[in-house]
């Protein structure tokens, strides 16, 4: 497989025209995808309508005649069908950490005489914040959040077990869960799941209606796209909508926010689950985004970011240069998200060389280097290129230059 | 008081010059900054640059290079100013709604043995409703709202009491509360205040501390002029901050967030006040927006805001043609935000025809016309001009036409 083979897949690639419809900079090899998504020109183009037309030209009137007021829902039903959900049961608001506390006081609320939120050792660590955060707020007889080892999930499910939270795709490790699977063990034990779709919505073959879920959450900024810290969404099913209540009770949730009642009475079915104003600016440019996804099937996606992602590990397999790295992310498709995370001790100097050399992945602590395919602007021949240039890196020794040495960082 | 003598204050205001740093559509009077703020032209600018250059170019390097990891604490830096508050007590995040959740939570977590917020009838009903949900949450037993009428304040604030949560002026009438003297009220009963200042902050003189407050919250997109659905703010004043706690526990409030820790530990002082990952386009374009505060005093601005509104009514009072208007806000400056509320049994169509004419006031159910005077962008000459057209629609019996009747409306 040479970088010649890698173009011609690119040129078979259904896929590959998605790449004009994002601006990223000449011969930059974005791997990051899966921290922030790159900028759809679609978006770009959004936010300046946004800004001079509709507030600086409309202003007010705009909640009206731009339907400012329906973007929560409009941008909830575009991803619906990323996620396997049929409409009325996704909107978008907020955080994930915000999302995450709704679900988690809605659920157990809907689980009289149980107080366990079993959650998995190592997921993101936001969604056991504010698990502890719930916890701490109703004391434990309430909520109590139990942070098993992930092989130790099935038997941790006894009978005051109200919620199963999990990371549908491990942010760390890449590892994807069987959704079908777990829920169902959960279902079997009388508990209901919230699932943290992060690291799959847009780029893994989600299938919540499917999979019987109850609850969700996901990202707008990183598969989707949205721009950085673009509003979250959740997802209840149907099933759940008419008994289900959450303690974020603000206006825009409210059955008819401008009749400024005095009393709370929530929304039709998702809508109650929004709170304050939305973030217009973001949540526009999102919505914008989304457009992207028009006309392409998740299926599609998917099958190339297998593609992608093997061909990265075939190309390393056979570089001897590459053998320190180790693999944290299982090789079966079946069981592997969007992301490979590479282990090695010297990560993150090899990461901030392999930027220098125009190649965006990015560290994870302690010693992972992660590499994200975001299959809509990502091709074979950047794959290609991406690993020659690590190979090179590891071969000359660069990574060791003053330059790339370990300091405070945040991303 | 004609024209010429209205141009002639706007020669001499040295606010007049603002009016330049603000988009606004050629002929338009905007009388509904106390809704939406204006467009900043610098925070036209800064959206392009932060989509382009800093998502676009640099993506997720942006973190670090351009500083979005502190934009939550520099736009709280920036808006202390504006409320009276030292550094160290404000933060930008979230919505007013989810902000009032965290504040209302913290403050009865730090009274045990009190379970009572009282609020003030007619106050922003997402006030309420957020208190309404933390009491479905806790129980009546860890929280109670009472609703009460104004007047009924101070006999309400008996020993169960543990929170006063007020607006500091009334959306609806435009009333401007005594922060002193009802945060000394409360304090005296053992009582600690929650301050809501969507109305006042950016245009009244707010003393947070010198007013010993507790909390507050405030908008981003009224008088602070930060765009659609701007973030919120919140304050807590330096003395609880080494008690206080908050259940939205998220990964940005974290003592350290990318050392991915298991256990939720907050962070310095006003910080773990943050929740998830801040929405970085409407928070960057807020930070911007408020670069226009940088050369004026608040009292500048309240002077002129004052000014304004005394114009408006004075020029109204000698109109015979609009002595239907009733004022539902107080006349004494002590007393008044920077808003005149007018009832009218036609305030609906009335509104609609005075924005065909070119003049933005808005409506507020059941019968209000609001007329918000934003002083960076109004002058007296707009006053002048937006009373003789008021004037012009009553007496031509204008708004009787079909086309302003009664409809569905958001705002």
């Amino acid at each position: 497989m040479d970088l010649a083979a890698c173009e011609a897949l690119d040129r078979a690639d259904p896929l590959a025209r998605k790449r004009d419809g994002f601006l990223l900079p000449e011969g930059l090899i974005y791997l990051d995808g899966n921290s922030l998504g790159a900028l759809p020109l679609r978006a770009r183009d959004r936010v300046r309508e946004l800004v001079d037309a509709e507030w600086g030209r409309d202003l007010i009137r705009s909640w009206n005649t731009h339907g400012w007021i329906d973007l929560p829902t409009r941008c909830g039903e575009r991803i619906a069908p990323l996620v396997g959900a049929a409409p009325g049961q996704v909107i978008c608001c907020d955080s994930i950490s915000v999302n995450l506390f709704k679900l988690l006081a809605a659920g157990l609320a809907l689980q009289p005489g149980r107080n366990r939120v079993v959650a998995a050792e190592g997921d993101f660590p936001t969604d056991h914040y504010m698990a502890q955060g719930l916890q701490w707020l109703l004391g434990d007889a309430r909520c109590r959040l139990d942070t098993v080892p992930r092989e130790a999930l099935e038997r941790s499910l006894g009978g005051d077990v109200a919620l199963l939270m999990l990371s549908h795709v491990d942010f760390r490790s890449g590892r994807l869960e069987d959704m079908q699977a777990l829920t169902r063990l959960a279902h079997r034990h009388g508990v209901l799941v919230v699932w943290d779709l992060a690291h799959s919505a847009g780029v893994v073959e989600v299938a919540l209606d499917d999979c019987a879920a109850d609850f969700a959450v996901g990202c707008g900024y990183k598969y989707l796209n949205g721009g950085p810290g673009a509003p979250s969404f959740l997802y209840v099913a149907a099933r759940h909508q008419a008994a289900v209540r959450q303690p974020l009770s603000g206006w825009m949730g409210h059955r008819a926010p401008f009749d400024f009642e005095g009393a709370y009475e929530g929304g039709e079915g998702v809508r109650r689950f929004l709170a304050g104003t939305p973030p217009v600016l973001s949540m526009g440019v999102l919505e914008a985004a989304l457009e992207v996804f028009g006309d392409v099937r998740i299926g599609q996606i998917r099958a190339k970011s297998l593609a992608l992602s093997d061909l990265f590990l075939d190309l390393m397999a056979r570089d001897p240069v590459l053998a320190d790295f180790r693999l944290g992310t299982p090789r079966e498709h079946t069981r592997r998200g969007s992301q490979l995370s590479l282990h090695h001790p010297e990560a993150w100097p090899i990461c901030q060389a392999w930027a220098e050399r125009g190649v965006i992945g990015d560290f994870r602590t302690p010693d992972i280097l992660r590499v994200g395919f975001s299959p809509l602007y990502v091709g074979y021949a950047d794959v290609y290129r991406a690993v020659r240039l690590l190979s090179d890196i590891m071969a000359s020794g660069d990574w060791q230059a003053p330059r790339f040495q370990p300091r405070a960082r945040v991303t």
